[in-house]
């Protein structure tokens, strides 16, 4: 069976709880690894590097892109953000399941390099609950509550593009249904082209190889 | 979410012991509800119509044929056999994953007509394991196992047409994989296009559909 890791790629609005989720499943299962984004930032607070962030200067960024290096980037507003590459291949060759938290546009660029990435994406039950929470955080002034549905608009025209929805209703029971989700996927046929064969071959030779 | 059932199609090699998978996995798991075929062979011993077959006369069996009631069919030493439409229809509505155990003929005629079908292949872990089933079962000669090897064999080249591959080596791990499987299924984009439109619909509208 194919045990290499599977590339994963986490979306969903702000609000949905995926954060959550994903702080819950590395918790839990000791198969996961979350992706580390290498940035031109400075470092805020307690923020480590190789902790929660790569942090490089804007020079080391760009050699870093002009070598191909990253798997995908982008520019908010100043500084870069990007996935190092050489740190997902190290997880995936040693059979953890990379999770990558990122938004749509990268998600797309992410599939189109590696097709074998899983896309899932993490919504609320409803737009109301997810108003709702936006709202109850109490954070955020109605103008930013606003704003983020606006953009959850956005975002939910690109859905279709993903492999599977979660509705964060409960934590723990989407918590188990993306584990469940990501662990069934390593059954897919397309994932086990290796093993088919292997088995293929030994059936046709099966006479002679004993 | 979409709780409507999905149709699972489960194939597998003699001696896969795919039988009893089905039997473990109706036991465990209430959501489920094997397809029954309907064929003009003859019952045996203590077989009960509506249980094990439909049992048809030919020309009723021809009939339906003739008004499009079976999903698929097919004519083994002179009898037929085949899936009727209008069970299935009326278990998948009524919310269960319903199971047909069927070769791989049979599973792309299904898929060719219901593309949402869910095909999946059971297989032991080698060849060499299946060979050593088929003769520890100690019910077939030499010649039939060989016979069925070969068979294995052709059988192996469909399998790239399948969705999952599910490797026997422990029963109940395979129960729980299939059961995982077949679940994580629910949640992929493409059943799930009405909650993505309504929750579309829902952001687009919120500020007046509070």
């Amino acid at each position: 069976m194919n045990r290499r890791g599977i590339l994963i790629v986490v979306s969903g609005f702000a609000g949905s709880g995926k954060g959550t989720i994903m702080n819950e499943l590395l918790k839990q299962y000791d198969n996961y690894a979350l992706s580390i984004s290498a940035t031109t930032r400075k470092p805020r607070g307690q923020e480590v590097n190789g902790k929660e962030y790569f942090f490089k200067t804007t020079e080391e960024f760009e050699k870093m892109i002009a070598q191909g290096e990253l798997i995908e980037y982008a520019n908010y507003v100043g500084n870069y953000y990007g996935t190092p590459k050489a740190y997902v291949e190290e997880q995936l060759n040693s059979g953890k399941d990379v999770i990558l938290e990122i938004e749509i546009q990268g998600a797309l660029k992410v599939k189109e390099k590696f097709p074998d990435t899983l896309l899932l994406f993490v919504t609320p039950p409803s737009a109301a609950i997810l108003k709702e929470r936006l709202v109850g955080r109490g954070t955020e002034t109605m103008d930013v509550v606003e704003q983020r549905m606006r953009r959850a608009a956005e975002e939910a025209e690109g859905l279709a593009s993903y492999d599977y929805i979660l509705i964060n209703d409960d934590l723990q029971t989407c918590v188990l249904q993306m584990h469940n989700i990501i662990q069934s996927e390593h059954y897919r046929t397309s994932r086990n082209r290796e093993f088919m064969c292997q088995i293929k071959d030994e059936l046709n030779g099966n006479v002679k190889g004993e």
